[in-house]
């Protein structure tokens, strides 16, 4: 039931990889660039690239960009990233109808530490879910830390890199999705129905689900909070309500006294 | 219910401190030594007592010192470590019965990663368990990482750290603690009666359980794994199961069609 060390499968190498890469919507963690070569004209164009893209560029010795490729040629460059691939929110519907399910979905509200964001991942991978939506500006990318957090999850599970949380809220209600945002002061989250369509909102490790956020969910859901800390960690409170959905959505009866 | 920014407590300032918390049991992380005095009798001493244990000494400058310990005099040392106290095994059965509850024990089988260790202690503490037990040769130390991840709750949860696990385990199943193995392969979680005296037992984040420790516990509860990974992050998997012991516990009846 634990973590497995699968490889994290971000490494894009080879000149015409890594310029396709920067072309594309996924994000890219870094660039190496072995140094000899770096002030050729095709690498100069992927440093300009890299440049506008944010992406910072990492001169190094030819031996490591060897030891990091592991035997395929990496023509002098190699980039550090999102193996996932994006897809669009229609897509996880799809996959819901595809599998004959009710839509089961996490939206990550600005997760900010990578190990959070890859175990909610994993975690989503395993409740069943059909996908995640993380916001396209805010919150950790889909970078190689949390490839690894996720132990691979990243490259099966669909994720969805959205512009504007708050609107998709809005879609997801317009389509019959109930939304419910992880947060205190709500209802019980083991007495709470999930068994319709599900999107379940995580928030941000420092605030929580953001207020606007927050306000266009349907209902809020919480944990009982026995001790002298008010919250837990972010991807430990997401896996617990996964389960939670996971359960009434399998069907299985809980222990009664 | 979110990580909230408690500042870590494991900072302990000057010559007496450093030295006390060098005879204690307590782990400690590293010691910072201002550079000027670092030739100088007490604090050979101290470099002595460091290298006995095996904690580094870091020399640094007296400002670097003065920012650390903020106002706190520290005569030109610093420790920074475990700010919890262990305990006695007793005292965890102490707490339970001055709350009038069965225990609620968690006992990490080498946990490594300081956090997922955190994480679990937070999740204790909201969870209403008595104490958290880890081992005093492998799996991560209580260090600074973990109390930082432990959102403060490092400083509150009972944790006692013991020579032998498996001699613990029998010493619970003697005092009538029904002690479950979270693993793959055992009966569902929330099929499980946990209203009696419980030891959860998280296993390591590459291996699960160890084999000998699996076979002396009573029962081994699992969580269903609907995707293509076959295991969740231990912090996690660790959370689903201390809210489904918190639920039964509190007597919450969960949803059912």
């Amino acid at each position: 039931m634990f973590e497995k060390n699968e490889p994290a499968k971000g490494l894009s190498a080879g000149k015409n990889a890594v310029m396709e890469l920067l072309k594309s919507d996924n994000s890219i963690d870094k660039i190496f660039m072995q140094r000899e070569l770096a002030k050729t004209g095709i690498m100069l164009k992927i440093k300009a690239m890299a440049k506008e893209k944010g992406v910072p560029v990492k001169e190094v010795s030819s031996e490591k960009l060897d030891e990091m490729c592991k035997g395929i040629n990496h023509q002098g460059v190699a980039a550090m990233g999102a193996a996932c691939n994006f897809v669009e929110l229609d897509e996880l519907f799809s996959l819901a109808a595809q599998r004959q399910e009710k839509p089961f979905f996490i939206l990550c509200d600005d997760i900010e530490d990578p190990h959070n964001l890859g175990a909610i991942i994993r975690t989503a991978d395993a409740a069943g879910a059909h996908g995640v939506i993380i916001p396209k500006r805010h919150g950790a990318g889909m970078t190689e830390a949390v490839m690894r957090s996720s132990a691979g999850a990243a490259s099966h599970v669909l994720v969805s890199r959205v512009s504007n949380l708050a609107s998709v809220i809005d879609e997801l209600k317009r389509k019959n999705v109930w939304v419910y945002a992880a947060d205190m002061d709500g209802q019980s989250w083991c007495q709470t129905d999930f068994e319709g369509a599900v999107c379940l909102v995580i928030g941000s490790e420092g605030k929580g689900v953001g207020r606007l956020i927050k306000e266009k969910c349907d209902v809020v859901v919480s944990l009982p909070m026995c001790g002298k800390i008010n919250s837990l960690n972010a991807s430990v409170a997401g896996g617990i309500l996964m389960y939670e959905i996971a359960r009434q959505r399998l069907g299985i009866k809980s222990f009664q006294k």
